[in-house]
């Protein structure tokens, strides 16, 4: 008997004005894409980038935590009166914003009681119920409430988290990815590639996506599937179109 | 008489399943933020990354229109199946998809007659009465529809083209920047920034970024208002703050 496949999905909400501000390049969308897919079988639905605001966090947490499985929220943990990603938090899900005495132990013993000052302490209020995401690089932890995981911004802090996010998730059925890279122009094939999607659009997703390098202009075709099979099926279909138009494969 | 301040404000649609599966690092968010600050005074207030699915580019386009001044989509806008960009639109608006005459010509043109196929024509293909956004890179157009810009997803594509977009544009008032980078931690200005932010809630934001550079730890202040006046007066007591606190400023 075939074991029957999970969907599960998750939305990301990036909470921070340096990000729509254009001061900040954000990287931890990819990063977190990458690892919810590739690690567990996650498939990212929906991401959102929005600003400090109290309103504004809230009305998403309580639209996204309905929506999808999972919420990752990145930014707005610190010690700083801009970051109030935790009391909006309670807020959306009505509950208290507290100290968390697990976190507030953690954070003393890491600054030491006369450097613990009231910044700091901030960072160990949380939604209460609040599970914590440990934090190996710089000791304030990020919090799991009901189904929304929060971490911080800064990206080397946060990769040094991802995998204390692994206990509270349930993983999916893992997506695979063929990549082919073709010197060709995607009008040349985007007939033929649309009935090719048509074909196996129940278990298959075909992008085409144009690229440049040393001057030639290219196609990177990318197709995705939880079925190793049907990746393979497509793949032969591919494979047949490129010999009928006589393109060069790319190999990297 | 004081000229009166013009807020004008936008949201970003990024339309992609690349993006998504976190194969592609998004480019066009930090361009489009920083060009509609710096250039257009346009503050963007929420950006949404979304897969190439019909029904929530609808949803979403619909949403985010009435919501901001302007919507930028990037993304969907080529030659193959999973280019619905156009389509989603005309149908979030309720007009017709159809060729666009002058689209049209343009295109016919760029690749001669013969080699004019099927997925080049559904390029010219757009929700009725859109106008032109110019290409100069890659001859196929963007459009603007009501308030919606819709550009590709190519970020060297979109950059060529950005300035094309301005005659659609009313500008807003441009928001000034002033960052100071400090070598300390955040936790140990946290309480009088927030003092100060508190003083200064109508004129002027100020966030707190923190940084790793060459093994220490830093933040950078950045404070951001329409009022020049309002900047140097901030600057003025963020001076002091690190001046009784002894903190050594960076200057890069």
């Amino acid at each position: 008997m075939k074991k029957k496949k999970q969907k599960v999905n998750a939305a990301i909400l990036i909470i921070g004005n340096e990000i729509l501000s254009g001061r900040t390049q954000d990287k931890n969308i990819a990063f977190l894409c990458n690892w919810l897919n590739l690690n567990c079988g996650i498939s990212v639905q929906e991401v959102r980038i929005i600003p400090d605001v109290e309103k504004k966090i809230v009305s998403n947490i309580q639209h996204l935590s309905k929506k999808y499985n999972y919420v990752f929220t990145t930014g707005g943990i610190g010690p700083t009166h801009d970051d109030i990603t935790a009391q909006s938090i309670a807020k959306a899900f009505k509950q208290k914003y507290r100290y968390h005495s697990e976190a507030f132990k953690i954070l003393k013993n890491y600054y030491g009681i006369k450097k613990f000052n009231d910044g700091r302490k901030k960072m160990a209020k949380m939604p209460s119920g609040a599970k914590l995401i440990h934090n190996p690089s710089s000791a304030a932890p990020g919090f799991i409430t009901k189904n929304v995981l929060s971490l911080p911004g800064v990206p080397s802090i946060l990769n040094s988290m991802i995998e204390n996010c692994k206990k509270y998730l349930v993983k999916g059925s893992i997506v695979h990815s063929k990549t082919i890279n073709l010197y060709t122009v995607e009008s040349n094939i985007s007939k033929q590639l649309g009935n090719i999607q048509k074909k196996f659009k129940k278990n298959a997703d075909i992008g085409s996506y144009p690229f440049f390098r040393l001057g030639k202009i290219g196609v990177s075709i990318v197709t995705r599937s939880t079925s190793k099979l049907k990746l393979d099926q497509v793949n032969k279909e591919l494979i047949n179109l490129i010999k009928i138009k006589k393109i060069k494969i790319l190999k990297i």
